[in-house]
């Protein structure tokens, strides 16, 4: 790994800015605010951050021209119209220089001989392909990682350590899938029966489109019968359940922990907050936010935000308030008997 | 994988029905009413779903003897009393024509000569099976799987790949574990010391039942000093947490996300819903179905269905109703005090 | 694995108690007063579970000093100023008897020649250690690990089966890594853009110190820019969700499926119950104990318990309780104007 360097003037020419200060001051980390240094390039992404940034020895920061008057004593910055999107390019950029590809399949991976390999893939040591699996150009496969038979996987995407994706499932282009993963494995579903649960084989797959990504450790089950499809430039984080023949609409968003029970069906644009549980069989329109926690228990129609935790606060509070609210309902009954015998005193 | 060809006449006699019009209809595909084409087989589990049937061109479909009027002008249809349990048959036969049933061990895996394995057991690709381990007939192990010092595995059970089982697990026969499952693992056991916490070390084991199945990337922990014990028939979701010394009584099953804590009871034949967080040293009765996020923070003794979620809302009416019920406490006082007065103004 | 043997004098001199009875008796298992034999030793950790310590076949039992009593017609006691701590030492002693430590490196294993090993670390089947790597003297890595380039890790440190450590990772000594735990995976960083999302690179790294135990299939993610930081002595059960930037501070302890958003700070000696979520970018100062299941939407300046879970109940009752507090804001507006009349009336 390499050390990196740029300049402001670099950077302007990177990201569409305009250089204020030393134009050829040398940068060589990308930091926040408060972990900058003279040689650093940070960001002000949001003008509440003002007071860290007059407090930042930042060399050069990215920062929009309305704030043109705070950097005008500083070493450098680069004025850009969205400091945090550029900040993102930045990072990209950034990854990229200290990025080690390696090309060729490690003698220690298996692969079947009827298996699809472009020839500029990357197979970690330990991987196993299956027979029938197609891998385009560009696709990584880190160590360790088991693709199944059939399963397609579009170009550039990258494949992090220990993944499982089971047979048939079908994957998108340039999309990313982090360590511990599990892709296609069966949804929960049985028949009752006297003798006990009979299982229901989950015969559906699962389908990724482009640009999806999967934080470590979460799952998508395969589908029953049709498939569980997650839609383009979704970004789910780590350790989310994705229950069989759910449907995630595109450039949808979910933070950690979050539970999609079995044909749910989320919109295009939506937002779920970490902890939050859909039920089965819901319907949620697109552009509809979810608030961490809440459990949805009915569809929703209209776009906004939901929410529905039980607020916190200290154990002695809560204490008192989760009691009450045990009685909440004739505490309503009470107060309705109330209201009857004002009604009848006044009248 | 061949494809798979059947009749309505072959389908009444693998499930005990009566045929309803064409007995010889060339059938390839199981599908949902929605997605159904002339060539598939469908089903129809509950009465409201009679709409769906209506649309659908499902060229078969499995129905109650109950709704013979509604298939009379279809291509074919199999009469059978369970339909819901026939269809779950029909998956399991449907799977068994498609499953490709490897024998043998990879040569890449890795088995200790101190391990005993049947004859006709398969062993994937980086498999590692320690000491003492057995694993009876029919026992599959997937690609990259661990099997512990002293596991016992069971007739037919089936490990998917990347299961890790640690030392001394029993597992029955039967038995279905997905991706990514963790058994074994130390239990959370810490004594406090003034110089932090003391690890306990866990030295009981995992015991499962026979035909018990466990969903992708979920962890049943071992017993601190006797077993965890997770008895026949209970299904389990994915990312579920079984902490030490639980134990799930027979034919339970838990959706996804769910969290037991250690030592709690649960008994035989209950449900519990998403996200539902059990506290640990509880008792379950038989019986009991937990609504899903729901905190159960005390023993249930008597069968029913049991829930604790905050209904959600819009964020609007959430945040009013949130902070009224911060003060719900002084809501009752306030309510108290009018009664009070009431009385005696009626007096 | 050799059976263990020990006597009531020899658990007082590894322990520091006084032995009641029998001094020379064999003592062979170590087990729960439930299900203890005569030649198992248990212990009373409370005098609540006295009634069990009666019932109990235990030959020996570690007790306080305080209940002598209680032990004087047993066949043996070692009287311990801390019984469970005394437990916790003697499980710790118990598993090191049971431990097989195998040495070396597996020929399986996949080592770059730039990765620095100890001469007695322990390497198991197929892992995988990329270039850059340092494995500190009593490193054990179990099988199908992978440790990502320039990962650091420290003396005695025991890492599970099919753990995943993404470069540059800092790991401290004797820290215990339970399988599937995923460290450094991206931490879940987006800049909105009307092309969609666009990735910010997660250039951070994560830094976890002396001691720690980390449970199955948890996730720490990497830090954006800064690292994520859990410091020494923390304990993190299994199922946890640490997002980037996170600090946790030392000797805290999480039960799990607990979820932290990025940039949260959890203070030192905190405990969070299971199923917990800590919102992002909030502080909680040090012995902050948050209930199970509470959603924690803002900083805590005090410290004490704080909860927040809605109390189940009934579904029945919960129905009727949860439909009125939909409407709660306006039985506070009624009780208002009731109070308002009354006035009225009493004036």
């Amino acid at each position: 790994m390499s050390s990196i360097r740029t300049t402001p003037d670099a950077l302007a020419h990177l990201l569409g800015g305009e250089v204020v200060g030393d134009r050829q001051l040398e940068l060589t980390h990308l930091r926040s605010l408060e972990s900058a240094d003279p040689g650093s390039i940070s960001f002000l992404a949001q003008a509440r951050f003002l007071p860290a940034l007059r407090a930042s020895d930042a060399g050069c920061v990215l920062i929009s021209p309305d704030l043109r008057d705070e950097v005008s004593g500083r070493r450098s910055a680069v004025l850009v119209d969205q400091p945090y999107l550029a900040y993102a390019r930045l990072s990209q950029w950034w990854a990229a220089q200290r990025r080690d590809l390696q090309a060729g399949v490690h003698p220690s991976a298996v692969i079947s001989p009827d298996a699809h390999l472009a020839d500029d893939v990357f197979v970690g040591p330990g991987a196993v392909i299956d027979a029938g699996a197609v891998l385009a150009s560009g696709v990584r496969i880190g160590p360790q990682v088991w693709v199944g038979a059939r399963v397609n996987i579009g170009e550039r995407t990258d494949i992090r350590s220990g993944v499982r994706i089971a047979a048939d499932s079908q994957i998108g282009r340039d999309v990313l899938i982090h360590p511990g993963v599990v892709i296609g494995a069966d949804g929960f579903g049985f028949a009752p029966s006297p003798q006990g649960w009979v299982k229901i084989e989950q015969l559906g797959r699962v389908v990724i489109g482009d640009r999806v990504e999967i934080g470590a450790n979460t799952c998508i089950d395969r589908g029953a019968l049709d498939d569980t499809v997650i839609e383009e430039g979704v970004k789910l984080d780590n350790l989310i359940q994705v229950g069989h023949n759910v449907r995630i609409g595109a450039h949808s968003a979910m933070a950690g922990c979050v539970g999609i029970a079995g044909s749910a069906r989320i919109g295009k644009g939506c937002t779920v907050g970490g902890g939050a549980i859909i039920l089965g069989h819901l319907e949620l329109v697109d552009g509809v936010h979810i608030t961490a926690a809440t459990l949805v228990t009915r569809s929703i129609r209209s776009p906004g935000q939901y929410s529905g935790a039980y607020p916190f606060e200290s154990n002695r509070d809560w204490e008192k308030n989760a009691a009450t609210l045990r009685s909440l309902h004739s505490l309503r009954d009470r107060l309705r008997a109330l209201e009857k015998q004002m009604e009848k005193t006044q009248s």
